[in-house]
């Protein structure tokens, strides 16, 4: 057996070596300024800044001026490793252990970026840059973030140097158990909020002088929680509300604290707008608080509104390249989270389609390496056919 | 207007102008050394230590070899001042203005100290050693801090030593309005415990790869949160349990945590004992968890059991002494927070009685002068009293 790696296995490694948390750039972005720059892409690094958030670097990179003009789109930020003794091969490391790559942002997506950089390499190597249409890279650094100064901004960026997509693949871990399992043609709508309950600090002894704020918000979210949105329909699974932290930080036993935080996130169907989502949490709180409780209702502004793509050229090609080499049509599928997909769906057709989910922001996050290289295959037959069908 | 301080005055302070915030001695120790000791008793200094916690300082003084053997107890350790600019007179100066004594320890509880040194140094100084019974003073430097190698050590030196005691009064700031307010002569006990839901972290868009501990814990808290204890009874206040923290620490809205602890402190009365208390929380936790459900329950090992002293001789003639100088019978109270009391209950009679609490932990933490005065007082009525009847 070979101890070589595929291309698409050896940028990945390079890559997950890049301690890119967000908003770190982590040296990922230096990394892939360097791998297109050498095969001939324009290469621009962009960096975006926003009040409260901050800063964060972005990168385009564009070969060949005709039409159509494709994009691949992804992000090399990660979330945090946790505790990174919890891992068997550190988060941080790229080690490669029976055909096995470990570590954050294997699949989510460092794994997705290297197969579609090693595929659009060797179809530019075999085609040349001026092969009748064009190819760009869409790479930004505040996915699993604020999502405020990265993909948003890039395209209003690359719209303002004349550039106009025809078709995207994002590349996110979309498969739930195989390669070729799912492309994701759409997506449910996000929304996030914050509950806080504020009430008077004082000693645990004496309670009738101080104001405990967490049974009044244990109420609150419990409500929330209790909640059954909708049963999905044909289109889309059900609406999902998951209460994602809870603080005090009242290191304390005798002392009662003065205010409680929870925050929620929703990933919901067709059947709600991001405007009678908000109305509903509202009303369900306001139910739940007793009268005189001090609480506070917050809506992120990083928010999104469900969408479905279709189109029949990009989905076909795509569903035909994963069948090619799977042997199985992938289920076309609206599951799972937001991904930069519903900023780019506002500037062409965009879809989803990357490595096996199943390990991402979790310890031990990893991908084999065949998976690698035979997505790196997907995506080189999909280009293929994409360009000769849009001739 | 005569500008002299009375006795008790001078040493209250005296000892704040000693920095002795817990564990440090500052001088307090020393200082009541000396003062003790010029006035015939016998005076031990003994450090005490343990494992995790620092070396500890108190002081024993004695006086007298015959029955009964009565004892003053108190800390000369203070909490720590805050930030000193807070402060209209410097909380380790000492300070007089307008008839009121300013400084950290004022009232919790070096004027406690100051008082009953007072008294004592005069019953002592018109009686002579030889009075028949005995007086000693059990002094902490280990009362705000982990009161490990406080009190418990030092009763347990005393007893080694051959001293039995006959009964206590601790010189806390119990009443809450003015001098002469409430005796207190019990306490609650206290129990601590720590909640853990553990589940599975993954991604907020697919719930089904993961397991939110929070809703688990909402379930659990709220169940703790709506039992009632008991409706109080005619010695106690009502059982009462705080949450006293709900930590995540998930600082991602699109990640599902790992895991999620809630901490509670109950104030509990003699209808429960330690054993029963702790039973009927594990009853309620069970009863609650969904089945699957992954928690834990820690009980804190810091916790007491609650106790009622009932010594006719010590609260009567201690509430003669306070209705003689103030005019108004003490209420017998065993509400409000723990002390050293709850160790020496296990070795003589002990209620507790000093100065005025409004201000203690705070800023411009202060007493009038005239309570010293007032409280040196009644200790001393309170000896004269408690020795002839017992003699």
């Amino acid at each position: 057996m070979s101890t070589e790696l595929p291309h698409a296995a050896v940028i990945a490694r390079d890559l997950i070596r890049c301690p890119s948390v967000t908003p770190s750039e982590g040296g990922a972005l230096a990394f892939l300024e360097q791998l297109f720059g050498k095969a001939g892409f324009t290469v621009d690094r962009v960096t975006f800044q926003d009040k409260d958030t901050p800063d964060v670097e972005n990168l385009f990179a564009t070969i060949g001026s005709g039409k159509p003009h494709f994009v691949f789109a992804g992000h090399t930020d990660v979330v945090p490793a946790g505790n990174a003794d919890d891992w068997r091969h550190g988060p941080f490391e790229g080690e490669v252990a029976d055909g096995v790559l470990y570590g954050r942002g294997a699949v989510d997506m460092k794994g997705g970026i290297a197969s579609f950089a090693a595929a659009a390499l060797a179809f530019i190597e075999e085609k040349g840059a001026d092969f009748g249409g064009a190819i760009s890279f869409l790479i930004t650094g505040d996915e699993e973030g604020p999502a405020v100064n990265g993909t948003v901004k890039l395209l209003e960026w690359a719209q303002k140097q004349g550039h106009v997509f025809d078709a995207c693949i994002v590349g996110e871990p979309t498969n739930p158990n195989a390669l070729g399992d799912a492309i994701k043609v759409g997506r449910r709508g996000s929304l996030s909020g914050i509950v806080t309950v504020n009430g008077v600090q004082g000693h645990a002894a004496y309670p009738h002088l101080a104001d405990n704020p967490i049974p009044g918000l244990l109420r609150l979210m419990s409500a929330l929680d209790a909640v059954e949105f909708d049963r999905g329909n044909e289109r889309f699974e059900p609406s999902n509300l998951e209460i994602v932290t809870f603080d005090v930080a009242n290191p304390a036993f005798n002392v009662i604290p003065a205010r409680a935080q929870a925050r929620f996130n929703i990933r919901f169907n067709d059947e709600w707008t991001l405007d009678s989502l908000k109305a509903k949490i509202s009303a369900t709180l306001e139910e739940a608080a007793d009268e005189g409780l001090n609480w506070a209702l917050e809506f992120r502004p990083d928010c999104s509104e469900s969408f479905l793509t279709r189109d029949d050229t990009l989905i076909g090609a795509l569903s035909d390249a994963v069948e090619a080499s799977t042997g199985r049509r992938p289920e076309l599928s609206t599951g799972g989270g937001t991904s930069d997909a519903r900023f780019i769906k506002n500037y062409c057709p965009v879809v989803e389609f990357g490595l096996v989910g199943q390990t991402m922001h979790k310890v031990d996050e990893c991908t084999k390496v065949v998976d690698l290289d035979d997505l790196a295959k997907i995506y080189r037959v999909f280009l293929d056919a994409y360009f000769a069908a849009k001739a």
